[in-house]
């Protein structure tokens, strides 16, 4: 190691462990990735795990602060921890870190979710997804910023003076793989294919009159008409859902968008043709915003 | 048989069949139920069944219409007949029979399904539930009506002039059920349960803000607060798909309801929280619509 480690940040999620060390000014010294998320773990084989991913890390830098976010402070994690309401910034996550102590004696610290209630007392949740949108903020240098993270289960955030004021959860891409795998109309689609067209059509047919439950069904009955392929239907019924997800998230400037290239991309297409404008983040916001923690962390924002 | 048979009439759909005879008046004589639905019958073995099923009416009564409805009609039936296109009336129907001549030289008709097509061309379909539409728009004695079939493909038809101008179908009930069998919303749920509260809780959260796609995982949010429990946590999704299709369908007048007797009452009780009406038909709506074509058929209108 050449330049020193001031700083150790874990995105530990559901499916995938990112670990990042940064040097004082935020720079990324190293970045390692593996597929230990959280559900390839048995509950109390975290430490173990934890140690054998990046001990070396912990060796060499042994009295940097270390931040883990995500999945990892969950119920189904290494230790639960709470959900901090609404709004949210930097230094309210640092202030609100939860120390657990390994065995070597080391304090590491486990970031809360965050939580919003909407006006009829619903609440939603995130775990993770808070420091990317608080990194993709940085990165993007604007306090104010619509951010979303598409996905299994897409987060769009408002951000405003750098605190997320208020954000809601989408079931888009696990309403997308479940419908197509269990429902009627995977009979119609051809999982392998992919046709860009079909799913520029779906995402204009998400507007129509009738509602997302009556779209379903016209994947269905244009392919009976042979009006939809097998091989564009699964796109068209991707376009569908992020259709119908962009337009109930009614986004009122440029939405910044955090997540896998291809997806971002779609996303991107879909706004466009919505009559909106999407930019994609640069992949290291959870980086970034790990790093801004513990940077607050050691200017004393969480003690 | 004391009174004399005049029509058969038979509603063969994916799970159920059941049969009608009818005098001139148009009073059912009797009727018969078989769990013997086309998914049941293997390609091929469809004649065998009918025999089976209804061969001693046909003995019986060897020269009156014998008029066939529903996804018997379809490329997964005995015979594959044509869409209608809309708008379509019991004349219309009964002129669209497509013959069939059993081994026995009897011949039997089955009836078209009906198709209809968005401004934005894309198709719907439904096959049997119209003879079951016309039959309850005759049972209410209105022309004009909007009647609602709830269920796994729940459809929404307008009748004017009853005649069946337009339609739409829902996937509401196969949603419900793919997504509290396969999605992540399962494991909150106490399958066996029901609470009447937590079903008109998820009808009224249908209006709140963000779409079905985000309302979708406040059951899971609100689970994990502890704001739902397990055993309302079915009823309330149940609520939230059913509302979703009600606010999408729109109605402006009376919904004349057309089912199962529990699902007929959620729904009623689901139009009342939206400030909608809803009324039950009497169960027999596909039998009333079967003798309508019959006798359309014998008064030259299928000729």
């Amino acid at each position: 190691m050449t330049a020193e480690t001031t700083a150790i940040g874990v995105d530990w999620g559901t499916s995938s462990f990112r670990a990042f060390r940064f040097a004082a000014d935020g720079e990324m010294l190293e970045g390692r990735r593996a597929q230990a998320g959280i559900l390839a773990i048995d509950a109390g084989e975290f430490e173990d795990a934890f140690e054998e991913l990046i001990g070396d890390w912990l060796d060499a830098a042994p009295d940097v602060p270390v931040v883990l976010s995500g999945m990892i402070g969950s119920r189904q994690g290494w230790l639960e921890t709470p959900y901090l309401p609404c709004p949210a910034a930097v230094d309210d996550i640092a202030g609100a870190l939860v120390p657990l102590t390994l065995a070597r004696g080391r304090v590491i610290r486990l970031a809360p979710g965050l939580s919003v209630r909407a006006d009829d007392g619903i609440p939603d949740v995130m775990r993770g997804e808070e420091v990317q949108i608080l990194g993709a903020v940085d990165l993007i240098g604007s306090a104010t910023a619509t951010v979303c993270l598409p996905g299994t289960h897409s987060k769009w955030a408002r951000v405003e003076s750098r605190r997320v004021t208020s954000f809601s959860t989408h079931m888009t891409g696990e309403v997308f793989d479940v419908l197509r795998r269990h429902s009627i109309l995977g009979r119609g689609i051809e999982h392998a294919a992919w046709d860009e067209e079909a799913f520029l059509e779906g995402v204009t047919r998400s507007g129509a009159e009738g509602g997302l439950l009556h779209h379903l069904f016209g994947v269905r009955a244009a392919g009976l008409f042979g009006d939809l392929a097998p091989e564009g239907a699964g796109a068209f019924l991707s376009g569908l859902v992020i259709g119908h997800e962009i337009r109930a998230a009614a986004p009122v400037d440029t939405v910044y968008l955090v997540g896998e290239e291809e997806l971002v991309r779609l996303y991107r297409e879909a706004l466009r043709v919505l009559g909106h404008q999407g930019e994609a983040v640069a992949a290291h916001a959870a980086a970034c915003g790990l790093f801004l923690i513990a940077d607050s962390l050691g200017r004393g924002g969480g003690r």
